[in-house]
């Protein structure tokens, strides 16, 4: 009963039936249902609990699971183990299978040739449409699912691909070579998985072939796993701007707090230069305290400023839409973004710290300061992103600590260094 | 030449052109291309640079140019013109065009009926394969691509689908009642489009049914379509955090900065609430200036790690990864990260702090008021974007303020509350 009911489940539910199971329980679950398991689901899960389920298997139903699968759901689940454990399943595969897993999994990870199946459908330019359909009606070995057909010549190199539809209205006489895209956008096998989501996506592709280094046709890569990959960068992205790593649900707390401790160190170091700056104006706050109770306003306008310039500047970096062409305009831009805000956000805190402390002179300093911040935020939050971008490193992960750093310090040295020199407290 | 070497672009790339030529340029160029002009290339431009555009172009130009597009990129481009603009295009639009664009058009934006494509395949169960294939070699209105074929009764209810592979591969003679896939994941028009990209993610869905109220076929969503909108929602979701709202790199100065002053002022006036706490401690301040210069690191560190709470609870909001099953753990576990880093970072601050100021206590009441802050992060970092997400508003748009006011009115009260009480300033 429970075999017929969980055995109709889509993957992703069954993978949700199986995170919210106790741990304890997933083991059974699987071997209760038998061949009636199917291992994409595990594609469909956190990798903690992947993990966790594969320690508690028996091989030879990982080993039996995994040879359902297309190529690139098993080197999914494969990718994360243990090096040895991973050995062991490969080992126990035929020949046939193993050498398209190994083979993926000998590109890096996060590459075209990871995330590819190697089941497709290649045929020669000279066969028609309907030699062709004849030949998926009895083919025994195609993938799950397919969306074009691959034309290749002897050499295996790719002439162009035949979307099924077009093979379905072409007539049955028709020649492949006569029906065929020769536009072809093909992703070579080392080419970052993110490179290819953004092919994907500029191109509104289903699938797309992938080519090895002498340009032969080695692999698939389909849209529903470059969605996956769309999403996780994007996700992990959105992480990285708030100073989280790559975290899951379903991690502890140690793991977590783990995770997250080596940006907040960093930020408790750049504070401490933030406070030193505080520091070298100890006389003139003791003079007048209500700079201490107004300089954070300063930072943290400066702070917000600076994220929502470099929020911008990261994602128009992610998406490709920053080039030699726009750059100047976008720094350009975001100065005078801060500038025209910073003028109209002075006139209101200069307003309110003055009749606050009924000090005319007050409320002129801290405008002042505020412009000025603004204008650095908009300055650094441009370029921080920039240049860490020439570094060949990932903006989204570093720009945020050096931007808030820059906007803090500015803050804090432009308010109290302006105040001292214009009350004269040297 | 141009019209041989332009006309054979992608329409991605023609957009890009577009993009990169001067506003004044551009008309010239559709002009310049005639009927060889894709206007799909408009569907992959920035929205400022489609309206001025089609602002300059002569209505019967766009009107033949939107004829020759599949209904859901016509839509795109109505969308966001002028009513009168739009009224004015449909009018000269033949009937069954303008039909089934005004039907599009009614449903909300964002919704599944907006994106839709009303050009699909639908046929009844009782034919063979050979028969449907036959009939895709004649059919004349056929959808650009497409993935699968529909099966429907007599009064337009959906019984299944046949996706394209499954087609080819069945045998001629095989009824396709016999081998449709029941089990279809539809789509209600009315739907947001958000929710239908979960559930093209989910399934791995390439392509999905639309039916409205009463249950009818009425169009067809294609992933396509649907990875711009999972990478579109996932954009608006990067920016909210950030404060930033809709915008794109083609705004002008004041466009951009008319947008992000809104959520800048709101942050002004919570930084004059967090200003008015450390009001309060004046007198303490004025006793001992250190505190002055230690206060903002025990602010900024909550933030931080408000934010990082804040980040990874609304992103499994937006996955909908969060449900009763697991809410509570996760409050939970985010609490138990704050003090697990609180006390790490407390030691380090102490120690720093009180080395500095050559002053032991100074460096107790800094740590511990480091651990209250960071558990209030832990917990406001969950419990405010839960509660907005609760009030049915969008917790990536507003969380940001409160997490960080509750944080800094926390860590400046905590520090200078502890700092008078342990000192004895009262
Ligand atoms: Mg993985
Ligand atoms: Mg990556
Ligand atoms: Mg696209
Ligand atoms: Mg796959
Ligand atoms: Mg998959
Ligand atoms: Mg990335
Ligand atoms: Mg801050
Ligand atoms: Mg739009
Ligand atoms: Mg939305
Ligand atoms: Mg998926
Ligand atoms: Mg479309
Ligand atoms: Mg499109
Ligand atoms: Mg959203």
């Amino acid at each position: 009963r429970l075999r017929s009911l969980v055995g109709d489940l889509h993957e992703a539910d069954l993978g949700e039936l199986l995170e919210a199971l106790d741990a304890d329980d997933r083991p059974g679950l699987v071997e209760l249902l038998g061949d009636q398991f199917d291992f994409t689901a595990l594609t469909e899960v956190d990798e903690s609990v992947r993990l966790q389920l594969l320690e508690s298997l028996p091989t030879d139903v990982t080993v039996e699971g995994l040879r359902e699968l297309d190529s690139d759901d098993a080197v999914y689940i494969l990718e994360d183990m243990e090096a040895e454990d991973r050995q062991e399943i490969l080992e126990r595969l035929p020949l046939p299978e193993r050498a398209a897993l190994t083979r993926s999994l000998d590109f890096p990870e996060e590459t075209a040739g990871r995330r590819m199946q190697t089941d497709f459908v290649a045929v020669p330019p000279f066969w028609t449409a309907g030699r062709t359909i004849d030949y998926l009606r009895e083919m025994k070995d195609a993938p799950e699912t397919f969306y074009e057909v691959y034309v290749i010549d002897p050499a295996f190199k790719l002439l162009g691909t035949v979307p099924l539809d077009m093979l379905l209205r072409s007539p049955r006489e028709a020649r492949l070579e006569s029906i065929l895209k020769d536009e072809v956008r093909e992703v070579a096998a080392t080419e970052d998985q993110e490179e290819a989501g953004r092919l994907f996506q500029r191109y509104n592709l289903v699938s797309a072939p992938v080519t090895d280094e002498a340009g032969r046709l080695v692999g698939v890569l389909t849209v529903d796993d470059i969605v996956d990959v769309i999403h996780q960068e994007a996700d992990e992205d959105i992480k990285a701007l708030a100073g989280v790593g790559d975290e899951e649900l379903s991690d502890t707390v140690f793991q977590t707090a783990r995770g997250r401790f080596p940006w907040l160190l960093v930020n408790l170091l750049t504070a401490f230069l933030a406070a030193s700056v505080i520091g070298l104006f100890e006389g003139t706050i003791e003079q007048m305290v209500a700079l201490a109770v107004l300089m954070p306003i300063v930072a943290s306008m400066g702070g917000n400023a600076g994220t929502q310039a470099m929020t911008v500047t990261v994602r128009a970096l992610a998406m490709r839409e920053l080039g030699r062409r726009n750059v100047r305009r976008i720094i350009a831009r975001e100065v005078l973004v801060g500038l025209v805000n910073g003028v109209s956000l002075a006139m209101v805190l200069g307003a309110g710290a003055g009749l606050w402390f009924r000090n005319l002179d007050l409320g002129v300093v801290i405008a002042t300061a505020l412009i000025v911040n603004m204008l650095v935020a908009g300055l650094f939050g441009t370029l921080v992103p920039l240049s860490i971008n020439k570094l060949k490193l990932d903006p989204a992960v570093a720009s945020g600590v050096f931007v808030t750093t820059v906007t803090d310090v500015i803050g804090f040295f432009a308010f109290l260094g302006l105040a001292t020199w214009w009350f004269g407290f040297l």
